[in-house]
């Protein structure tokens, strides 16, 4: 299974491509997506929906693992996070692969162990569970591969409650 | 010059497509777009975006006026709104139209002048402008012809500062 994680933003998109089987993961690619500061935000939201339309033709994921957004900090960035997710969404949906979402507390909790893990301890696991010389560079490519390694966990513990479930009911 | 107006959201969406030519102001249609309730984000993204391109392909605005979002009441309703917002700037952007962002008291300034007008007021400003016999139902839609409106008014009052100030360099 190929998974693209995704840390969404406005001027900075993450991206993170991982496949999985048979319980491990490898890293294929991951890297960022940016937008030029002082043109609109508009023609910002259109370079996002080129630019994951893109990235979704070329490394063909099978589902997309993306954050939720929580705000309690500033208002005004988070609005503008917001649009940028919408797009991100979008291009997903029409481009007909399953989108699944995590909280930073699930990613950390699935990729260290522990929801209230430091940022550090969660690159440090990404770059254990792919088996890297260092953490990807920059942040926002790291958490995206960490959304992604999240998916490839969680929902392989998912299937494993599913078959429980099945043989509970036999 | 037509102009499109609208109300952003998530669940209702309100448009307003109103002509302006000499100073007068012709409402041409409007109403709502709606998403269905217990569906998934991305897919209520994917109707919105697919509806604003169909309303612009039909009624082919020269330019569309989109309230902006301000949020000190419930931020889960904010973000949710603001992603759809995203997708709305973004079907405008990809169509080519001209975008106008307006803040709710621009809004009351320009339809009734004074920016703390109660939205009473409002909607009989809006049917008296576009001589209707009544004010548009939903409010949404009402909404969305008042942005129209707006920038119909705001754009003959900027036409007429850049002729003065074309007159003062001579």
């Amino acid at each position: 299974m190929r998974i693209l994680g995704i840390d969404p933003g406005i001027a900075t998109i993450g991206f993170g491509v991982v496949d999985s089987e048979s319980g491990t993961q490898r890293l294929v690619q991951c890297g960022i997506i940016t937008t030029p500061a002082h043109t609109s935000l508009s023609s910002r939201l259109e370079q996002i929906y080129e630019d994951m339309t893109q990235l979704i033709e070329l490394f063909k994921p099978d589902a997309v693992s993306v954050e939720e957004l929580f705000f309690n900090t500033n208002i005004t960035t988070g609005i503008a996070v917001a649009h940028g997710r919408g797009v991100i969404l979008l291009a997903c949906q029409r481009a007909g692969v399953k989108i699944y979402e995590y909280t930073p507390l699930q990613v950390k909790q699935s990729v260290v162990g522990y929801g209230r893990a430091e940022k550090k301890q969660v690159m440090e696991m990404v770059k254990r569970i792919c088996r890297l010389p260092a953490p990807p560079k920059p942040d926002d490519a790291a958490d995206a591969v960490a959304l992604a390694l999240c998916h490839a966990r969680s929902s392989t513990s998912l299937l494993y409650k599913e078959e429980r479930e099945d043989c509970s009911t036999i």
